[in-house]
């Protein structure tokens, strides 16, 4: 049967962090390899009274075929919410309500990319955009990322002979990194890729997840026109209804409306007015406040932890939001090893090499701070640090 | 801008239904364009009730990420419904939930077709197959279908000289013919396709929807390992929640759902929890009854107007279910023609050309008769009458 797969199936891996969460189903284990907002603070009774009021108002209307655009009253709200928190006007008519950031990046891969047709990537970079690009066979450019955002000489050399169509950024909090551009970095960033003919996608679903710092402006103050934002419910509501979105301008909105329309008709129609309802109807702030104290509190116990428990030559960032931190070992001591004694020790994380498109750096690895209160992170780190022992051999500490 | 987008975005039309529907939201126009289930239908209150009992029961979990295979316990219970209406076995580990079929279509022509490769589709077809396969840019080989099914010598001169990877058909109640493969038909296509790289895509969302005749076979029980089965809840319960499934032999759905991880992690989690909360307390076939008999009523009546009101020389179809039939004009008449004099009585359709990927019969047209009650299928029918005397400039009959 193997004749049978389209080219853009060959050498798409099975999803790494898919396979390694198999092995650490065991509730004994203490797991920062997760990826997933903490579920305490779901708001399960607030949507359930949400839900209610919907099937009351609106009837059979949430539960018919509704339009590829999405909800236009969501829409709006989302609309709104990008004058309020950012003072940029985007019509709800530019905003297309996806399942999830995940569809919104194969949306955007669709109606963009031929095979071979050149993308920047960050490096490490986001596993899910890495997926979701993949099968459409681009050639990635890596650039890497470290505490300000993207390093702005290589990317200049590596535009000197490159035409990429897009550019692939989560310039706040970065999935795995933790790190943050700065605006003099997306300034730089703008100077560079400014007129091109190139589409920079600005993956954004951490943004409000933001515990210490000023926020900085998106990309889409320096590059209206080249700037698609992606943004998402999941972090800040529920990640379950998958509702995200893209906000484009008219002349790539109009290509992945038929690109929606093509690949499932519209997005869940009742879990948007399920939303909708909530967010209309409760302190989404509020909220979010809450989320964001507890994250950064966890975030802080896991950094103290790792100066505790770990030796001075592990290093690791500084996240100022989101949900993880990434480390590296010295002397390219390997990740995946680590994670081999970490599972004895009942503690696992993500290694790093599958965020890497090229340049595989074995030696790091992403830890997940939203899901693991601050005593089970103080146990995590301490077990991790035991595990990186046994390692090189120097025994428990 | 242009010069951004794939190839696969070139000449792939907006929806010709989309645009045609913007014309008829007018409540005074009696519409057979649509394709919509009857909302009367929809099990708003069995619904709401299930929902509150997901909150209670499942709490947080069916808010949270979750896996891309599918809710397990539905996935069994499509299973089990396959073994009970059908006598087949299939794996609930072979069942991918789809947020719609629409979505099942796009993965599979994600996992299978490089551009270029040849696709056989029905003449007329599945207007949302047409739309979701193109992007993939195949050669479609359109085999007309008739009140049997396929028309298989067309099929075998077809299959002659091609290597297609794809068949692609509605075999009950078609979409937009409302014909149906007899047991016969699928048994020669069997006998054609079989043994060949080919998977054959069995699309059945109308299948509850038979109001009279025998059940046939699947194309399953002929070509096991070379059958996709596709379903749908979008027909019988509600379409709102985007909810479908694929049924696939296990080295076709370890592509799948690698294609489904890329493209959306999972489809929403929360509606499928409410959705098998709602088919285990409540008697599905009972509730499928009930739609069908005025479904049945309703498509009688439109055969009876169409009997009484046109001349004899337009000919329809005799629908054993489902919510469309499919007439024609006589003396090539155009339905494009006919579709702007009804407009102005206050009637509208959908004119035949775009279910055509090859040949495209203008005189074609598609009718609707699930959403229109029997007084107002008298009345609609009348006035296309009145329509078609106009342009035939014989005056009102």
């Amino acid at each position: 049967m193997e004749a049978i797969f389209s080219d853009r199936m060959r050498d798409v891996p099975r999803s790494f962090i898919r396979e390694i969460l198999k092995v650490t189903m065991d509730r004994n284990i203490i797991s920062f390899a997760g990826g997933l907002p903490n579920r305490l603070f779901f708001p399960t009774e607030q949507l359930r009274e949400a839900t209610n009021r919907v099937f009351q108002l609106y009837g059979t209307d949430c539960l018919q075929y509704s339009n590829s655009e999405g909800l236009l009253p969501l829409r709006e709200y989302i609309s709104e919410r990008y004058h309020h928190e950012q003072g940029i006007t985007i019509s709800p008519a530019n905003i297309l309500i996806t399942n999830g950031s995940q569809q919104a990046l194969d949306l955007i891969a669709k109606i963009t990319i031929n095979r071979g047709d050149q993308v920047i990537i960050e490096e490490p970079g986001y596993l899910g955009a890495i997926q979701a690009l993949s099968l459409y066979r681009p050639r990635f450019i890596a650039v890497p990322v470290s505490a300000c955002g993207m390093d702005i000489s290589r990317l200049a050399d590596s535009l000197g002979d490159a035409q990429p169509k897009m550019m692939y950024t989560v310039p706040n909090f970065q999935n795995p990194s933790g790190i943050s551009y700065t605006a003099q970095n997306k300034k730089s960033i703008a100077g560079l890729v400014g007129g091109r003919k190139l589409l920079l996608v600005e993956d954004d679903p951490y943004r409000a997840l933001r515990f210490q710092g000023e926020p900085v402006p998106s990309f889409y103050h320096y590059l209206p026109s080249q700037t698609l934002m992606l943004g998402s419910f999941s972090k800040v509501v529920v990640p379950g209804f998958r509702l995200g979105w893209i906000a484009a301008p008219d002349a790539i909105y109009e290509k992945l409306l038929i690109a929606k329309q093509a690949s499932d008709l519209h997005t869940c129609n009742f879990t948007q007015y399920v939303l909708l309802e909530y967010l209309l109807h409760n302190n989404i702030d509020a909220h979010v406040k809450k989320i964001v104290t507890v994250y950064g509190n966890q975030c802080q116990a896991m950094i103290e932890s790792i100066e505790r428990s770990f030796p001075g030559d592990v290093s690791c960032t500084r996240p100022d939001g989101g949900m993880f931190l990434w480390g590296e070992l010295p002397d390219g001591l390997s990740s995946l090893a680590l994670f081999e004694r970490a599972v004895k020790r009942q503690v696992v994380f993500v290694p790093g090499e599958p965020f890497y498109t090229t340049d595989r750096r074995a030696s790091t690895f992403r830890l997940n701070f939203s899901c693991v209160d601050e005593t089970l992170i103080r146990e995590g780190v301490s077990r991790l640090a035991d595990a990186l022992a046994d390692m090189r051999g120097t025994g428990p500490r």
